[in-house]
């Protein structure tokens, strides 16, 4: 087990009704904020309204930023910078997903940086100050609402990059599960992908002596498996949307990689596929984890076989570790098709050639090899985006 | 699931070697300290000195007040408010165990408080004022480097009343394993069973819809059942220690009680015993956990035959959940026995009368009635205590 620091001062705000509390948590930090959002799903379902109302009761005046994409961009980032400046607005307010709490995490570390603020995100640089912010969640799938990263699409030649720093993690995320009953069935099951995603980046090390970590791991991973299937057949069952949402915060909020050495390979591996051709990133994290652990299985059977039997039951084959991981690997695939996702790069209505492929891959380990689990090359990468073909 | 706010600050600072990071962390709240600790254990195994040549080589002065024992009493917390007040003082470290820090946290309230401390644990008082403290732990056990409670002893009547509130947890808690390395058997024993407690007074309940704490808690368990006894084997075996110790601050830092209504009737009732009789508090769950699980089992069979099959492993019999429950009861005072620890009153070097369970009850009840899972009034306790003869 490694030395850690694990430190996450998020406060968790959690159940129906929280959304009412947004004006009181917010007027502690200040009276004038940018509020970001998304599409139009926050007015169609009456949250817009609601934290409004709150916001006005509590005395804030909110400066309005919607328009926030999936996978989202630069160009909006730079627009919310730009309004923080001439407003002179001290914090930011995002209401929706991921991509709105990460767009309010590129714009707080923006304000204060004289340069473009993509340079946080092309090269590895200390971010020195940032605007607090606070966050609504709308959808449990990216963590960002406690966690200390954000990711942001330069448009141009389709950059998926990320950023992080302590100092990004939220002060506040609100969150109420009643505001997922409203997520077509596609998104559910996609932040389904990206939760376990985050929990298995951290779970595959070879780091011994981390049983409490795996465990937690384990837990958390059981908890969406049987959890997201009742969510599609009842969207609008409370406990279950509960749990998903509460265990998408705890998969990211990094306490189950406190002590691990984390992998993060197939992440950007995943980011250069809805950089390319702006897929969902959970449904682009069912196609390449698999393929991912495919090609990296045998350099620790014994990890991947305790993923299958604690995560799914398998029984050990102790004649052959090997067939115990694979199938572990299988219930992981055939989960993902079960909940609709796609979990091949055919499944994808994109026609993407080898050259894309050789593409993505020289751009994926532009900086250098992935991952720690085993440490991948721009070869390694191709190789992958061919097992999930 | 219940509504909940979940909002942790506590910074831990986890590994080997940590120890040398107090003086930098101190000297972010003050120049001017008290210092708690217990007996001589930390001068004989060099934490000590390790810990005072931090604070030295940061410019922080350290007042001592030595002399913590198990069961902290009202009388040293009282010596320690008249230290920080007549020095001037504003930031207490406590290096030690549970007892240590519940101790610092008592002075810390007490310090800015006109009245006499002990009115924060006598009554439900709301704590408005504390200073700031950190710790650096040597006993995993009470959690309460990073919880909300404190648990002091007044001598006269033996009292054991504890106080609550968000302001009392540390600033940071600074977690060396190697520091657990010397702990007698029957400690990392005893911190084993409060660890377990603690999980357990928050695993019971009614509340439905809680699958993902329940397996964080289970995931919890499981870690403190397997370690245990190799640390007991192996008591230089850093991997384990850090396991345990990680455990025992996930298991009380308010995590796994998130959406759930927790129990908490186990702890008055052992507090009673060890308030009387100075036993370890850890001993004294081990002892009256089993007995209040057959007192209360029938209330939810389905949740003590989960806690059977998930956490012992025991095969659900579909013919009588009930036998399933047994089992896990069984187990878990198997397992208790299996670590060197007392599971009945009559293991323990006291003599108890009827007319002192009597007492205990009486005490134990004297604000009306404890525990959530089921209420206890007086002579439901006095049953409990009478099973666990």
């Amino acid at each position: 087990m490694q030395n850690f620091t694990f430190h996450n001062r998020t406060k968790i705000i959690f159940g129906r009704g929280t959304e009412e509390k947004t004006g009181e948590e917010v007027a502690k930090y200040s009276d004038k904020i940018l509020m970001v959002y998304g599409g139009g799903s926050i007015k169609e379902y009456g949250i817009y309204e609601k934290v409004m109302s709150s916001l006005e009761a509590a005395g804030v005046e909110a400066v309005e930023l919607g328009g926030v994409k999936p996978n989202p961009r630069l160009k909006l980032v730079h627009e919310g910078v730009e309004i923080c400046r001439e407003e002179n607005i001290d914090f930011v307010l995002a209401v929706g997903g991921g991509s709105v709490i990460d767009t309010a995490k590129a714009i707080s570390i923006g304000v204060p940086y004289e340069g473009d603020v993509w340079d946080f995100y092309a090269e590895d640089r200390t971010i020195e100050e940032s605007l607090p912010i606070g966050t609504v969640l709308t959808i449990p799938a990216a963590g960002s609402e406690s966690s200390p990263g954000s990711v942001i699409t330069k448009e141009e030649g389709g950059l998926k990059r990320d950023a992080g720093s302590n100092k990004l993690r939220p002060e506040f995320a609100i969150m109420n599960p009643e505001f997922t009953y409203t997520l077509p069935d596609y998104q559910t099951a996609s932040g389904a992908a990206d939760i376990m995603a985050h929990v298995m980046e951290r779970y595959f090390t070879h780091e011994p002596h981390v049983d409490f970590t795996d465990r937690l791991c384990e837990a958390t991973l059981r908890t969406v498996i049987e959890n997201t299937p009742i969510a599609l057949e009842e969207p609008e069952n409370y406990g279950v949307r509960a749990q998903i949402m509460w265990a998408s915060t705890v998969a990211h909020n990094d306490l189950l990689g406190t002590g691990r050495v984390e992998d993060w390979a197939s992440h950007p591996i995943e980011h250069e596929l809805s950089g390319m051709y702006d897929i969902t990133h959970g449904a682009g994290l069912a196609i390449i984890f698999p393929a991912w652990m495919e090609y990296v299985h045998q350099k620790n059977l014994e990890k991947f076989a305790q993923f299958a039997a604690r995560v799914w039951n398998e029984e050990v084959d102790f004649a052959s570790l090997e067939r115990t991981a694979l199938k572990g690997i299988e219930d992981l695939r055939e989960f993902f098709r079960r909940v609709g996702l796609p979990t091949r790069l055919s499944d994808l209505e994109v026609e993407i050639s080898e050259a894309d492929l050789e593409e993505m891959a020289d751009k994926c380990t532009e900086n250098g090899p992935v991952g720690n689990f085993v440490e991948l090359d721009r070869d390694d990468v191709l190789e992958i985006y061919n097992l999930a073909r």
